[in-house]
Parts: structure tokens; sequence; C-alpha cells
């Protein structure tokens, strides 16, 4: 008993600990912003020297894409729009602004990070904090039942970013959704086949992807016996299995939650449950989750899931996981997460407490995530008509990070344009000769620089195809113009040409 | 002397009945604004029936784009960007929103359409108002001398949306700049190139490219006799030379602006005139602009300019027109616009009065504009370093609108998905073998599709294909699968295959 209330008393302590250095970090936070907008006002009102000063920075938690990052991002998105338009989706967009009242209610605790735009009169608007909820707005209003379509766009979360671990205030998601009445599991398994030739085709080393149901967590929690007003706290709690100890768990499911160590452990049994087909077969003998009807339908719908993902060969990477549990309300169904199985050396993105909202990486190497969500379009309707969807979103600035880390650590340059030739001289008084050319091969469809000096050295012409990758160089000069030729240089092994000879520029095509 | 009296008087009446209406106008918008504003905090609230409802739209002028617009937007930009990178572009991105101080004093009287968001703590943000404040702010920052980049994206104006005219409040942007020292008119000559290649690509009929140069237009209204404090408004005015009348342009300059007779008939004259290579010359020997040295310097460069445009071919649709006056304050030399000669029913683009910052579409049928701007960067630089920049921005909006007129108004259906082959059955219970075949083909690259249906009617299949397009049907059936063939069925000819025939799916291909 003494242990017991010395216990309580240390948690009471450590609490106050927490909370001190909350409000102090807190407040630090404050400080800090609040040093930015007296400076950016004193920017604004004019130095001493009369002479206006400017905060040149981007907006905190922002950040600007160099053509670098954008050559990586383009590649990136090829691959994965090519994987989408495989699959037959449609794509649409949506305002970067919604109605303040669209997303009120949606986000729970999380509603806090939302942008709002300053009431200039006119209506209250708020940025879009994710694109599901657009989305669902989307068929609501359009009344649209059947659709599979993608979305990659940017959205907005007043969120601590922390931009060295690739966190940031506006990030790109890359959503891609299947709504429509249809039979079980089956658009639920092509959200999975999506995800594995997505995170093959990128080459980002060996993955895995954890596959769960929102009935099959609810039902355990029930035959465990958790009383309904704590599933959802709870669930949160299994949540941090892939980040904490099973007994670390169990302490916050006991201490903080008010558990009893019977029901904990009850939960640690299921929790630690791997498989695939045989695990969902196996539980639905089980004889206490066979009792619940709620854990019988998403084990039944289970066990189809496997079946069709052995048709679409992906099972070696998927596993029946009952300790993931994503913190999303909204997900009715099957839920699953996609984790690398090497850690990169990347920046990490890792997640706010209650962050469990759509974005993808919510843990440590999680790459992408998603679910069922049966109910969300209902909550749009004026007459509540539900519009099943099942979807899933791709962490892709994780994805860029560790891209992008790729690109650093190999000896390849990226190459940030796709210039095929550039069209140099040798000799003086030449530049009309240049731009005629170059405007012939730009005609033909042929990509073509030119420098835009009058005379520039041939030396300084190289460089920059050196610099920037072009493969080609085509040479003008008195010579070559009186016999109605042109040289043609490879850059990279200096092998020359006399003559425009198709095959020969075909080197410099980069399709 | 009683003429003039009545009216100066008239005018005055006139000027009453304008801002009187003009309040009418503006009120009556805000009431509308108030209402709209009280509806949603109703809603928000909850009604007398405890059920929540939801104002389901997108914020005023905004819009979503559905499937097909985004086929339309995708075309058009593969054809945009296809030609940035033609002439060895980069690309960059920028954050949605800046620190407000970034954009204030850019925009002049237009500042107020400038969207702000609330303060929630932390530093003071506004959305961008166009790309090329953020483009400058990014040089300076970066300290980047020399690029050729190009920006797409989404920019935002509290502008009155009229959106049956394709204008709104969040819109595209597509820009491509060339900053950097270079040899006088060679970039500006090549981004004229560009707009030519670009509206000739997306084959929206015929087209003209007026230019002008911010010093020629300087130096005319200087030997003109119009008082240095007047050039903006003056030029403002001529700016209204493509929608009014001269004589309407002409009262303006006279009664509104003050200027006299004589000095508007003097700018008459010079306003007039249109032509080539050949008028910059004779300009050159015109007694009074070639005793201007601003003139000069713009005549000079204008004459190159043009040669330069021989050379890459493009001078049969620019002309040498000296009423182009771009309203924007920036331009400090060769400004550019470029207009479709036939007016195709599309929704028009009407700038607001004084909206000639950045956005393409500045007068009916204007679908490019741009000029030099060398004076920008330096505005941010702490130390003023400035940093030459030439730059056009095509009107994608309102090119988007008569694309999407042109494919409404075609017998071609525009194709959403670029699926090549549906996997259907004619026979039950063959999912499992529809799905293996489907996860074959998306294992090969193929763009295939398979309805989520245990059992679908064959009619309802290829139903499907002709509703979204898709050129062939993959049929199975208990005789192939025993044969271990495929029916392959041209959806369009119903001629078939019976076996997996790689020329015949060829035909599927849309690539």
């Amino acid at each position: 008993m003494a242990d017991k209330v010395e216990l309580q008393d240390e948690i009471k302590t450590q609490g106050e600990v927490v909370r001190k250095l909350k409000a102090e970090k807190a407040s630090k936070e404050q400080i800090d912003e609040e040093v930015a907008k007296l400076l950016q006002l004193k920017a604004q009102l004019g130095g001493d020297e009369g002479k206006h000063v400017f905060v040149l920075k981007t907006a905190k938690g922002s950040r600007d894409y160099n053509p670098k990052q954008m050559a990586i991002r383009e590649k990136v998105f090829n691959i994965i729009v090519g994987c989408f338009k495989r699959h037959g989706a449609e794509t649409i967009d949506t305002p970067v602004f919604e109605l303040k009242e669209t997303l009120t209610g949606k986000y729970g605790e999380d509603s806090k990070l939302i942008y709002d735009l300053k009431d200039q009169g006119g209506e209250l608007l708020s940025l879009r904090y994710d694109l599901t909820v657009p989305f669902a707005r989307y068929l609501a209003m359009t009344k649209i039942t059947n659709i599979k379509r993608y979305h990659i766009a940017k959205v907005y979360r007043r969120d601590n970013p922390a931009m060295t671990r690739g966190r940031y205030r506006e990030f790109y998601q890359c959503d891609f959704d299947i709504a429509g009445q249809y039979d079980a599991m089956i658009p639920d398994a092509e959200c999975l086949k999506i995800v594995y030739e997505i995170l093959s085709e990128l080459d980002l080393g060996d993955f895995r992807i954890k596959v769960n149901d929102r009935r099959i967590l609810d039902g355990m929690f029930a035959v465990c016996g958790v009383p309904d007003e704590k599933f959802r706290t709870i669930c949160s709690t299994v949540d941090k299995l892939d980040k904490m100890a099973w007994e670390d768990v169990k302490r916050e499911m006991v201490i903080e939650k008010g558990l009893s160590e019977e029901v904990a452990d009850r939960i640690g049994e299921y929790v630690s449950m791997q498989g695939g087909k045989d695990l969902a077969e196996r539980l639905l003998q089980d004889p206490k989750l066979s009792q619940n009807k709620q854990a019988c339908a998403g084990l039944t719908d289970m066990k189809l899931l496997f079946s069709y993902l052995e048709l679409f060969q992906v099972t070696d990477k998927v596993v029946f996981d009952l300790s993931l549990a994503r913190g999303l309300d909204y997900y009715t169904g099957v839920i699953y997460e996609a984790i690398l199985s090497q850690t990169i050396q990347a920046p990490v993105s890792k997640p706010s407490e209650q962050n469990g909202v759509e974005e993808a990486g919510t843990s440590v190497g999680s790459v992408a995530g998603g679910g069922r969500y049966d109910g969300l379009v209902g909550m749009f309707d004026p007459k509540g008509r539900k519009v099943p969807c099942v979807g899933v979103s791709i962490g892709i600035e994780r994805i860029f990070s560790i891209m992008e880390q790729k690109a650093e650590a190999s000896s390849e340059k990226v190459r940030t344009t796709e210039t095929q030739v550039l069209v140099a001289s040798a000799q003086k008084n030449l530049l009309e000769d240049r731009l005629k050319l170059t405007s012939e091969l730009w005609n033909a469809g042929i990509k073509a620089e030119v420098l835009y000096k009058k005379n520039p050295k041939l030396l300084r012409q190289l460089q920059h195809c050196e610099e920037t990758g072009i493969p080609l160089v085509a040479i003008l000069g008195e010579q070559e113009l009186s016999d109605g030729v042109v040289k043609l240089r490879d850059v990279a092994s200096r092998e020359e040409a006399s003559h425009f000879n198709k095959r020969f520029l075909n080197k410099g095509c980069v399709t």
C-alpha cells in the first residue's frame, strides 16, 4: 500500500516536471515568436537610417524548393503518378482554403493547428489541413458516388516545425482514394497493391506493410474488458508500440489511463500477434474474439483481403499486425501503414504527440498509411448519405528527404535541366549564327541552350555544359559555316563529329 | 467659356452618379458578405433541430477542378513546361504564404487585394499575390545572380470574382524569367520566342505580340511635354487604348488628368504608330525623340531586339506598338503582351481597373505578357544589389477556359484516365482470375482496370469502357482459361483476338 502511494506521488512529481517543462518550452516558443513579430513591425516602420530594412526569409516552417530539390520532386511525382494512372485513377484539385466550418469538428484536438485567414470581410476561411476532408466535401457537393482519384497538393499545419527533421508547416500530401459501394476488400486490396508498387519502384530499400482493422481493435478491447469510453484513448496508447516497449505502453494503460493490470495483459497478448491469413483464421477460432460481432466481421474481411493480396502477389511484404492502431477517428475498417525496414540516415519526420491525423509519417520509418473511412462523406451530405471510401496517403515529404540524401551521397550529379545541346562558338562575332542554329534546334523539338553573350569564351561555354550536365556542344566556326556543317562534340568523351548526324545527336536525348 | 463650365458641371454630376453607384455596389457586396458570414456562424452554432447544417460550398471566388478540367489542365501544362524545358529552364517553388512585409509596397493600390492570414501568434503572413515578388525575394535571399527558371503555381487576390468570365480569387500563374547580367536583348528575344512557340503549339488561332519599351514611353511623354509627375498616370490612360477609342482616351488625359489638348494630340500621333525594326529606325531619326536619351536607348534596343527576332523567325507575329503601356510600376525596359486575333467565345478575363499587375490577361484577348524589370531584386537585397531580370507570364487561366470551351464544342470526348485495358468476364465466379490477370498487367506496366464487383454483368463492363474511353477489354471465360488464352476485344470496332498479342495491345497505348 505504501508502495502504491509512493508511486503515485512520484507520478505526480513527474507530472509537475513535465508540465513545467512544457510550459517553459511553450513560453520560449512564444517569446521567440513575439520577438520575430516585433522585429518585423520595426522593419516595417523603417530603421533609423530611413532605409527600409527587410527581414529576408520565408515564413516559419516553410521553405523554398531549389531547382535540385524540384528535379528530385519531379522524379518522385512521376513514379507515383505513373502508378496511380496505371491503376486508372483520375485526379481532382480543390482550393487551398476552405470555409472554416468545413474543417470544424474534423480534427479533434489538432484543430488548434489549423491556419485561419484574417477576417477581411466576407466568409471565414482556413487553409486546408489535409486532402481527405476537402475530398469528402467535394464528393458531398458534387453528389459523386463513385470515383478513383488521386490528389497531390500542399497542406498547412501550425505545428512546431522541426525542419531539420523534415517537418514543415507547409508540406505535400499525396492521396489516392477509391469511393463507392463495392464488394468487400477489392478496393482495399488495390490500395495495398499501390503502396507495394510505389515503394518498390522508388527503390527505398526493404519495407513492410502492417495491416489491421478498426473493428478488430474495438472487438479486442471489448473482449479484454476495456470500458467503451476508453476505446479511443487506449487505441492511441497501443499506437505507441512502434516507438515504445510493451512495458512502457502497459504502464501508460494502467497508470495514466486507469486500466487494470489484467485487462492490460490481455491486450498485451493480442497486440503481440503478427501473421497473415493464417492468423486471421486462428483468431476467428479464438474463444473470446469469436464471440464479438465486430471482431468477427473484421477478421472475416482480413481473411478475404489476404486472399486478394495473394492474387496481387504482395503478401511477402504485408503483415497482419494487431498492434497497428492508427490514431484517426474517422477510420471504420481496415487500416494500414508502410514502414521502411532499414532506417536510412535521413531527416526523420517525428510526429507531434496528438498527431495521428492523415499524415502518413506517424512513426519513424513510416512512409505510407491509410484505411477505410465509410462515414466521412456522410458528415457533409445534407441528408447524411454515406459514400464508402478507402484510401492511402503516401508520405511524400519523407520520401523527398530520403531521395535528397541518396542524391547527396551518390557521385552522380542531379541535373536540373534537360538540355541536350549547347550551341557554342570558338570565334568572335558569331552570335547571330549561334542564335539562328539554336532557333532551328528549338523548332525541331531539340532542347538547346545558347549563352547570352556576344562573344563568350569557348572554355566558359564548355564549363557551362559540365556544370549543368549538357551532354553535347555544337561548335560553330568560320570554317564550319562556309562548309555548311556543324561540329558536334560529346562533352564527356570529347569525341567530335563535324556534321549533324542524327544518331549522334540522340545521345543527348534525356527522355 | 459657358460651354466649358457646362461641361465641367456635367462631369461633376456624372462623377457623383458614378460615386453613388460605386458606393451602392460596394455596400451590396458588403451586405452579401455579411449575410454569408452570419449564415456561416449560424450553421456553426447548429440549427434548431440540433442537427449541424453545413454550408456545402467552396470559398467565394474559388473552385474545385473536376477530372475533366484536370485532364485539360495537364495537357496545357505539358505543352508549356515542354517549351520551358526545351529552352533549358529550371523550376523552383516558393511557399504559398510570405511574410506580410515581403509583399508590402510592391503592388500600390492593389495591396488591398492581398489575403492576410489571421494573427494566431508568430509572424504576420499573407498569401502570395503573384510569383514575381517571391522570385525576387528568392534571388535576394539565395544571392543567386543567374538563373533561367519557370514557376507554375496558384496566387491569391481578394478581387471581386467574375467567375462566369473566368476570373477567380485563386488562380494559376505560369511565369518564365531570365535573371542575370547579359548582353542586351538576347534573353528578351528568347522570352518572345517562347511566347510564340507556346501560343503556336497550343493552337489557339492567330495571335499578335505587341512590344514596346518603358524608356520609349517615358521619352515620348517627356518630348510631348507631359510633366514628370504625370508619367505614371498618363501611362495608365494610354494603357486603355486597346479597350477605348482614342477620343475617349484623349478626353481622359485632358479632362481628368489635366493635360493640354496639344500635349494630348502629340501623344496621339505617337501612340498610333505600329511597325517593326523600320519603325524603330525611323523614330531614331525623329527630330524630337532623338533628342531624348531614354527614348534613344529604348529605340536602339528595339532595333536590336528585332534583329534577334528575325533570327528566331518570329517577326511575322511581333509588332512594335507605341500604344502598349503595361501598368506595372516595376518594368524598366522592354514590355510585351500577346493577344489572340480571333476572339474565341470563351469566358473573358476582364481586368479590374487598377489591375495591371503581373496578371497576363490585362486586355480582352490577352494571353501572355511581361517585360524587363531590372530593379525589383534590388528592393530586397540588403545592399541593394541589382539583378537584371526579364520574364513573361502566360495567362494560363484564360487558356484553360478556351481549351475547355474547345473541348466542349468538339465531338471528341476528353478522357480523364489513361487506362488501356479493362479486365472483364462474361461468366460468374471469375473474380479471382480477373484480379490475377489485372495484377499481371500492372506488373508489366500496362494501365489496367477491373470492376470491384464479384460478378459484374458483361454489359456493365463494356459500358464502363465506353464511358471512360478504355479502348480494349480483356474478356475471361471458362473456355479461355482452360485454353490458357485471353480474348481481347477492341471496344470501338468490336474486333476480337483470342490471345494476348502484343501488337494488338499496343493499340491501347495512350502515350
